[in-house]
């Protein structure tokens, strides 16, 4: 099996260096043409999406991420559809420099060749995946997850046809066969994969980082705080929480963590006074629980325990912590944070500029909600992740991170001395 | 000693954060004060070196590599000066966005944080490396080689002396025990460590790749090509390879393999005849040897075996291969090719666009020797690495390349719908 995925593998690469005689212009076609089929192919593909939502409990949570509807398929489509309507982030010269020997230097933005996805139960993402890759470049290699395994090969499948009837090798996107082993002939690829993304949970990740031996970007572990300072505003201040705590609470950039200063803690209750409709569960540390007790319905306010601390809780629950000054705070993020999104919440000047320096996060927003963090919100179309390390991308991920340079010289015989 | 490494890291990670608090020109007085301080302190640096050199045979290589001199020293402290004079990597606007609801984007470079060096025999790496960390705000942990720990545990002195003359955290450079033990934590640092830069041979690059759970940027292995195109100029063609073979035999942009077009055999012998007074051993396949045979010192031709080919000489040794067509030199270079500096000598402006777009390399030339693949030569100032992997930087890596960015947002309450 093993020598089976590295001979795919291979192909893929070979298929990446044909990639490179298309332009944008075919390249929108493709894509164009996979969402016109992705529709018209609708009864096959919810066809075998009935096969995986057959083995799944109608209770799990993740069975609503993983139904298709024509409704879902139609918005699969319109999202690839958007992806071509995009500029080419590819062949963008991002310096151009003529040195005193003649020599004329280009750094061009290029595809990074093979990009590998890992991704648990969304079906989707398989299309998503392909768009932002193909319009970049890119080849990719997916590892979905076995609980979709049927909806992703339908969704591969209609993908191939397109290709082969555009005359296009259809190894630029191939799909691994779900299990343990394909993942680990992915994290051991070498020369054949020159990035891999892992999209899902943190132990998805862990599992990544400890064992790829090829280039990584870590997306999506969102543990996020919002700090209301001694000069916060409370009228902003509560909307800024409610919307990053409760607008989705499934998401990365959900609030996880409020930090509130010690001389504000009289306004507390005010700040969380609309958590409590959404029936949001506090874990207040002992002063907070202090200032909170009779103040937010008893059946929702608990102590914190050190557990509260540094976990993302993507549902109705959120820690409070009391800091005696924004350097505490900035120590608690420091300690806990995941470097996603962080907001501090002032109408200081002064707090807001240090903030801002010392937080060492992907976003750092003042007075604006964490929920913002997303490619979209961001002005850069469609992403493929948010990324929470600091090398090559930071935060959401569109197009333009999808690409690499190479520096392309021309001369006329030059030597160096 | 595990222990004692990982509450090192975090002492550095402390350190890290204190030089957010500099700006550019307080920066530049410590390098320059740390240039000083090497030349002052030349006989103590020296002595410390002398004890290194007594360990090692003077007819080992690397010996010279690890000698120091008055006049080495005063050289590094100039490259200290030097970095100092460059303007600052550090707060560039690289996008800024108004959203229609009013926030405002900014993605602002800022530095890594602590970025882990592991690097060879050279003792002035310990300084160049440091000169180029601080000069873009990121702390510096260093694994120097067994070699030439005395020197470099002079040289950190030195700087430590100066960091706290000027009221500055010593920690933000820490140099770590010889031995793999130190290699092994620093590639397990997790939160501690942002980047991991290892500088040396294959076999240690390798070894960085296969452990590490940190982000690593590789660097160094340079297996590179010249093709001499069925259109190239014999003129330029020569001067080219000759540069590119000759000039300094040692590094990584130095010439492995030429390829020449098969209809070009008869212009082998003029294009190598600057080689044999240079006594390059050339290792031609059969056409290329047959072409060569009677018109290049036969001492120094000989038959190309396999491991002729994607092999990193090092030295006066060069492979000859014959391609019958454009596409089988592009073959060849992404079988064989380490995606670091790739040459076509052509005046056909079609074959070099074709080469240009479909080399998959750091660096791709046109008529122009390879041995321009130098962060100085491209402009860059200083460089701390040339990367051959795709991830963040690609090529030289100057100071802006030990950059990060952070998104900043600013708002007024704003909350996502």
């Amino acid at each position: 099996m093993r020598n089976e995925l590295q001979a795919l593998f291979g192909k893929v690469r070979m298929a990446a260096r044909s990639l490179n005689q298309l332009d944008d212009a075919q390249r929108n076609d493709v894509l164009n043409a996979v969402a016109d089929a992705i529709v018209r192919r609708a009864d096959y593909i919810l066809e075998e999406n009935a096969k995986d939502l057959l083995r799944m409990d109608a209770a799990n949570p993740k069975y609503d991420r993983l139904q298709l509807s024509l409704q879902r398929l139609c918005s699969i489509a319109d999202d690839t559809r958007h992806v071509a309507s995009f500029p080419s982030p590819l062949g963008r010269v991002l310096k151009h420099v003529v040195r005193p020997n003649g020599m004329e230097l280009s750094r061009v933005s290029v595809p990074f060749g093979v990009i590998g996805i890992v991704y648990e139960a969304r079906p989707n993402v398989s299309v998503d995946v392909f768009s932002l890759c193909f319009k970049s470049g890119n080849a990719c290699i997916l590892k979905g997850g076995s609980d979709a395994v049927c909806s992703n090969r339908a969704m591969v499948e209609v993908i191939h046809d397109v290709l082969r009837e555009s005359g296009l090798n259809s190894d630029v996107v191939a799909l691994l066969p779900p299990g343990h082993e394909s993942t680990s002939a992915l994290l051991d690829a070498g020369r054949d994969v020159d990035l891999l993304i892992p999209r899902g949970g943190q132990e998805l990740i862990r599992f990544v980082r400890e064992n790829a031996r090829v280039p990584v970007i870590e997306t999506g572990a969102g543990i996020c705080h919002t700090y209301f300072d001694e000069y916060g505003d409370v009228v902003k201040g509560a909307s800024v929480i409610h919307n990053a705590k409760t607008r989705r609470v499934s998401v990365c950039n959900a609030l996880d963590c409020l930090i509130v200063h010690e001389k504000r803690l009289s306004d507390l209750p005010a700040l969380c006074r609309k958590l409590a409709d959404s029936h949001v569960v506090i874990y207040a540390d002992s002063l907070a629980y202090q200032a909170l007790e009779g103040r937010y319905p008893a059946r929702l306010l608990e102590h914190a325990t050190e557990e509260s601390f540094g976990t993302e809780f993507l549902s109705y629950r959120m820690a409070v912590k009391t800091a005696g000054s924004i350097d505490e705070a900035l120590a608690h993020i420091a300690a806990y944070g995941s470097r996603h999104s962080e907001c501090i919440v002032t109408e200081d000047a002064r707090n807001a500029e240090l903030f801002t320096r010392e937080v060492d996060a992907a976003c750092v927003y003042t007075n604006v909600s964490t929920a913002f963090t997303d490619g979209a919100q961001f002005g850069l179309g469609a992403e493929i992740g948010i990324s929470t390390q600091k090398l090559h991308a930071r935060g959401p991920m569109g197009l333009e991170e999808l690409t690499t340079y190479k520096w392309v010289i021309h001369g006329n015989g030059q030597v160096r001395v």
